[in-house]
């Protein structure tokens, strides 16, 4: 017998309070009692993001947010920025596009995070931007983009706003919109909040409000008015993800309890020995400037990435891929969530395993080594 | 102790099977497990309609595919019939101005289906009518509208698609697309599927599959040309509601081992005991051609209808009540999914016990009796 251990990013394991609420029988959603739970569980995002605006929820997945943020914030023509530094780089950009959004799309390398100078020339030949969009992380390069350089020089234009996709950051970092600069925020359920998908969350600032009488692009499920009339009250505009919002109080309960400080630094610290042990083994990593949420790293030259992949599931171990030109390359391993510090002990002991019987020279332990001392010191 | 039983017509209580399936770990969806389940899941849904077209999953509320069914199909200023008879006669109506569609909004009193000889009228006048949008069972109303009718007269038209809300009919009727002449069909997850809500379902016809290229509304989310290529191969274009798929596979099969046949006539006897009953107990019900998905019942005169379900809900029954000018005038008392004979019984005593509690003259056992004959007539 051999347990599967899931390390994707993105779904992540669920806790067993998760799993205990989402297997329960159904209430109905116009009722005293979800409400109740519905306002619970907005306060407890509002507390996540520490702020006392608008958190709404819609019933889709996080794609279905990150098109909520373009049909009504923007109007068509309007110019954006897309910082455009992996697949989901890409999917800002393909939104924008189909929706008639004038978008200017800064590719950058796999792996890689913007150029400040230029992101700087960007904005110097296009005063008229009105957005900035943005992965927080980037989860198919394991990438952290800085959002403050981004906050600062959306504030320096005339009316720009700052959109950050945080699904792969939001209960892994303090992402506090309003402290960065945020305008525009979305998050999704199956990762760091450690649901299952279903659920997806946005976040918008004074001055994106200000927006929603202007955006003219066509929107019905998605309308942030009136959801945003709804929610306030404990109610929905259309039926909500009834098992998944009382599955997120739990969850939430959960992150809030830890308490974000404590989350922060428990995701660094499952990072840095994923990170540090891989370098101890010899391997690559894929990002310059990686994020907490996942670990991307190269497969040794000579072993493919997902024959190696096949190999961890057979000691245990699930992780993910790489996507297009990254494909066989490397292997993603999760940080983000329902992890704790043994988890990581366990999959670099699984690829120390895999590399050795993929005839890869490595002395049994050394990751492993790194990883403990790691811990010893921090925790 | 009060047992809190959900007769609302939706969501409607779940199967042990379905709770089972959705208190579960969670699995990752780029996987042959989940492509395996996906693809027997879609297998179950073709059966359910008796097709062998494409059927596809939305992570959303059924407005989201009502969404869908509009963007994919239809072009800003496309002239379509709305038979708007209710609350959601409403939202096709809505959903077609958002979009920019040239919507004849054919207003229907509330609890009436519409009439034939309006319908040919409206048809006359407008021979380029590019749709009509119907609710098969109009959930505020529980009004049922006749399917074949609408179908002979879309197809009487040049280029005009039958686009039918199916979401508290399909899993009560035998709702098979191909028969009946529909042309675009969707449905939620949370009705007779007898699942938490955040799951809708699509199906097109082949006639509407040749609008697919001409649709010019953006459309990104809800793309049925980006999930058609991938739900084929058992993949889904945006991250789907796992769990809930997982759980839909659980009752569909519930449904397809009960048989369509036995199904539907389990509906008509649920429906036909509760309304012989309300009628045996002097109430009026509400629609004119009933839905064996719900009933609407008028509540006597001088009882209210909103104090009259608080006095239900003391003695264990929890049923809807009306909308808009309904409000505080009718019950709904919901039959569709996982709903047996003796529940019916239930329901309908309570509903004498609380009406002798409001002082109207009801001899105790009547309604039931009425309703136990049905069952021994027919079961």
């Amino acid at each position: 017998m051999i347990k599967e251990r899931l390390f994707t990013p993105g779904p992540v394991p669920l806790p067993p309070q998760v799993i205990k609420a989402l297997g329960q029988q159904i209430i109905h959603h116009r009722t005293p009692e979800f409400t109740n739970i519905f306002l619970q569980t907005r306060e407890k995002l509002q507390k996540l993001l520490n702020t006392n605006r608008d958190v709404l929820m819609f019933a889709s997945s996080g794609t279905g947010a990150m098109e909520a943020a373009i049909v009504n914030f923007f109007n068509e023509g309007d110019k954006v920025l897309v910082i455009n530094a992996g697949k989901f780089g890409e999917r800002w950009r393909d939104l924008g596009n189909t929706f008639g959004l004038n978008v200017i799309d800064y590719q950058i390398e796999w792996g890689k995070t913007y150029d400040k100078d230029k992101v700087n020339d960007y904005v110097k030949s296009n005063p008229d931007l009105k957005g900035i969009l943005v992965q927080h992380s980037e989860t198919s390069t394991t990438t952290l983009h800085d959002l403050k350089f981004l906050a600062d020089v959306s504030k320096s234009l005339d009316d720009c706003l700052l959109v950050v996709d945080g699904i792969t950051s939001v209960g892994v970092y303090k992402v506090y919109p309003e402290e960065i600069g945020i305008d525009i925020l979305i998050t999704g359920s199956q990762k760091a909040l450690m649901l299952p998908p279903g659920l997806s969350i946005l976040y918008y600032s004074e001055k994106a409000e200000k927006r929603l009488e202007k955006s003219k692009l066509p929107k019905y499920y998605f309308s942030v008015k009136a959801e945003s009339k709804k929610q306030s009250k404990g109610q929905t505009a259309y039926t909500p993800a009834i098992n998944l919002i009382i599955a997120l109080n739990e969850s939430l309960q959960l992150i809030l309890d830890e308490g974000l400080d404590n989350l922060e630094r428990r995701h660094q610290i499952l990072a840095d020995m994923t990170r540090e042990a891989m370098k101890a083994l010899g391997l690559k990593l894929l990002s310059e400037n990686p994020s907490n949420s996942a670990t991307g790293v190269f497969t040794p030259d000579g072993i493919d990435a997902d024959k190696f992949r096949k190999d961890l599931l057979k000691i245990g171990v699930r992780v993910a891929g790489g996507q297009d030109h990254l494909k066989g390359k490397i292997i993603r391993i999760a940080h983000m969530g329902y992890f704790d510090y043994l988890d990581m002990i366990e999959v670099v002991s699984a690829i120390e395993i895999a590399l050795y019987k993929n005839g890869y020279n490595v002395e049994m332990g050394k990751g492993v080594k790194k990883a403990q001392e790691i811990y010893i010191n921090n925790v």
